[in-house]
């Protein structure tokens, strides 16, 4: 049993839709939640760069002495996950791996889509996490990069542009009529419904509800759970904007975001130099 | 008289916009780019961020001695050149005044529409720049937050998807019935045809050839043009994915981009403290 806070981080406010599913999974646990809205997105850096930002944003995390970090992001994930947790004295959790499980048992065998940013498409975890469960299943990529931007400017799946964008992005995977189509950014969810109009034989399984499952399990046999009942607080901090992040972020949290507190670049890299990773 | 070179920086690869420009107008000049590709976009970040962004950009670029520094970003512009000049010991010069007269020149004193950033669009340094030249001329700004995105996977103006969002945002711009359509980020001279086709009636201006018009006055003012006949070089610095940088960034030049560097953090942020800005 541990009180302590699960700590969640993502490139910027994305990762809320992780946040939502683990406060589904996991009512009673204290979420705090670090989006680094100052360096915001990921999808179109390198790793080594990602790894660096990722390595921040958990020691800034750390000084909430969490019992577990989520890596809300699926660059992130792809990119720096397994660099990351040799450098970390908690365990970690990445969205990468659960999403794959959840497609693979979804598959029965058959294709899999993979809809992502151009950096997690590039680093081919997804395919190679798929193929270490199962060596056999036909796997595509798909990079969508606008399809961030349009779902923050708050179209969501009835959007006429958006439905022709996401099409456009889907022809090349409807030539493997897969059976499923994993959503590998953590904005894509907001959009699944037209995912499922534009490819109706086709599961979608999103890694945001795979995760938080896969924390609840992993809690579990660490015997960490919260002893609290009732409903987890959850605290939000920044890099940047927060009167953008809780304007945009309550539609991917699902209800109002109260309260989001600014880290300044002095309070996060100072306390970087006090708490070294390596 | 002089042969430094001219430094300019920008968010990521839009500023190239700018460079294309400058090596019409000042053809022998050796410049020096700087693109912050690891914290890009700017648009939608706070003008703290921005500003404390641009004084390390600038920092950087005064490694190479330079006789001016061309802030080659709209929204860096807008944020945070005001507070960037003061700190720096070398002249700046920004996109927006420049746009700002290019555009109150063709107006004939009807209404100008600006499109920008959201950041920009907040800031309203258009509007303050335009109403301090005539503070009579009408002026709409509207915010195309996906349009980057878009002409970054490589869209022109004949794409539909492209021209159907275009058309969106320019609904609200038609009321007014502009003279001049001002392109406030330096991305968007890339479909200045389809924002043309869009508003027939009026004329598109783009900061970026205005800017590099203003450079060349200003050197000759400052008696600096260099004494270099023949075509000056260009080396692009950059602090993330030099790849994606030379990829992409040719069609921003006008032209292949040869030899990028990748600044390392450590070589960024570490010459930061030996060149304190304040």
């Amino acid at each position: 049993m541990s009180d302590q806070p699960i700590a969640v981080f993502d490139s910027g406010l994305g990762g809320l839709t992780v946040v939502r599913s683990l406060q589904q999974h996991l009512p009673g646990e204290t979420l705090v939640y670090f989006g680094d809205t100052a360096r915001v997105p990921y999808g179109t850096k390198t790793s080594k760069t990602v790894l660096q930002f990722a390595v921040q944003n958990c020691d800034f995390l750390l000084r909430f002495n969490p019992k577990l970090i989520i890596v809300a992001c699926n660059t992130a994930s792809a990119l720096a996950l397994d660099d990351l947790i040799p450098r970390m004295p908690v365990p970690l959790l990445g969205v990468v791996k659960p999403g794959a499980v959840a497609a693979v048992e979804r598959s029965a065998g058959r294709g899999i889509a993979v809809l992502a940013t151009e950096a997690t498409v590039a680093s081919e975890a997804y395919p190679r996490a798929i193929h270490a469960l199962d060596p056999n299943i036909p796997v595509i990529q798909r990079q969508c990069p606008s399809l961030v931007s349009l779902i923050e400017e708050g179209r969501s799946s009835d959007d006429d542009i958006l439905r022709r964008l996401l099409a456009e992005y889907l022809e090349t995977v409807k030539r493997l009529d897969p059976a499923v189509i994993l959503l590998g950014c953590t904005h894509y969810p907001l959009v699944a419904p037209a995912v499922a109009d534009l490819m109706p034989a086709a599961t979608v399984v999103d890694s945001a509800d795979a995760t938080a499952a896969a924390a609840r399990t992993l809690l579990t046999e660490m015997n960490a759970l919260t002893t609290r009942t009732g409903h987890g607080k959850l605290h939000c901090y920044v890099s940047d904007n927060p009167q953008r992040f809780r304007e945009v972020g309550g539609r991917f949290l699902g209800q109002p975001i109260r309260e989001v507190t600014w880290v300044s670049p002095e309070q996060f890299f100072h306390e970087h130099t006090l708490h070294p990773a390596k």
